[in-house]
């Protein structure tokens, strides 16, 4: 099996979700059936909510850039990253690297475009800064999908920062949940779920909501990768 | 704060439950403050089952000796291996690196001390292979401590393979609370759980042992070491 390397801490709850969910996504007799990872857990990564919606803060590029270098020099055979605000910088990190990068945001349009109806909306629930620098936009756009925002960004960002703070809270759920009921209103019933933040918290999405949670979409894609010959990818 | 190595994937859920317990022990406002990993999550070590109980299978020192130096190159300031019969290999890996490893056999002695009664004896669930190689035996005697060993050593080592293929189950959980009541009426009521698989179950100790998980102990030395200044280490 190939090594996955990831750029993970960002944040540190959501980089073990991951690798739960990639355990939990092969059938194991014993540990050496388990998908190889070299994980760099670094939540000293520049934030990138102060970066992008604040304003202020390091650029987390170079950051990012250095971490996958690592990783690739470590023996890693492809890349991945799980944070969806942090796809703003993943051009940086290919073009600074020569293994194949796992793409969440890409994988996941493609998930969203297979459930989506004709009218192709698809609910985005999320940091502000994913609308703010239109990460998701043009893959949607080039799959015939239109974003639909959820309108309370305040409070879903308060939700992101208490679970980074605390983690999981009622609170957070709560507002997750109320973001998914008015998506749906808006008749977004394919929602991505695409802040690891709300990975952790899933399955608080409203009744009839189609889910695609990003992270899940990146474990398969980890999972496919690890399993796969040099000659495949 | 200073990143530390994780020689992990023995087994993998074992590492994954490490990095939830860093993330716990840490009071933290944002990502930031949460500690700096790099994880070799490495499923494919040669067993240390099979080597050192079935006398078949590789040898897994060369395995771990290279993933050392590979976190050592990557910025590792400290090495950590969240399982505790690959510790039989401690010296090789410390032999071929130059940073400090923070050992959890020897810390999880020093612990105990501090629990155990006049009499010094001190219960082990373990893997066979632990009471095999005497893997704690020297360290516990140099603390004037006694080991007692789960008399149903076959039992244990079924659990162990069951939790490494199927994840905690209702019959492991019963087999190591059976072994915990019989070390009590052995008067050995500190207790070390000494095999991260059993870390996954470590509640159901019986009640009056005084337990010493072995990867609490070392998620406590991780977490100091990466608040350390270099002059401290």
């Amino acid at each position: 099996m190939r090594p996955v390397g990831i750029l993970g801490g960002m944040g540190p709850e959501a980089t073990v979700l991951l690798m739960q969910k990639v355990i939990a996504a092969v059938s194991a007799e014993d540990d050496a059936d388990h998908i190889p990872l070299l994980v760099d857990q670094n939540p000293q990564v520049p934030s990138r909510i102060k970066r992008l919606i604040d304003g202020t803060g390091a650029d987390p590029a170079p950051v990012l850039v250095g971490m996958a270098q690592k990783l690739q020099a470590a023996g890693a055979e492809a890349l991945a990253m799980p944070c969806n605000t942090a796809h703003h910088y993943a051009g940086a990190v290919q073009a600074a690297t020569s293994v194949p990068f796992l793409d969440m945001v890409a994988l996941s349009v493609a998930k969203a475009r297979d459930l989506a109806g004709a009218d192709g909306r698809v609910g985005i629930l999320a940091s502000p800064a994913v609308r703010q620098v239109g990460l998701f936009d043009a893959a949607l756009a080039k799959a015939g999908l239109t974003p639909v925002y959820a309108s309370d960004e305040t409070a879903l960002l308060t939700a992101i920062r208490s679970i980074k703070a605390a983690g999981p809270t009622e609170t957070a759920r709560a507002t997750l949940h109320a973001a998914s009921h008015t998506l749906l209103n808006s008749k977004a019933c394919v929602q991505l779920i695409a802040c690891t933040e709300f990975s952790l918290i899933a399955d608080v999405l409203a009744e009839g909501a189609k889910r695609v949670d990003t992270l899940d979409v990146l474990v398969e894609a980890i999972v496919a990768f690890s399993h796969s010959t040099e000659d495949e990818h």
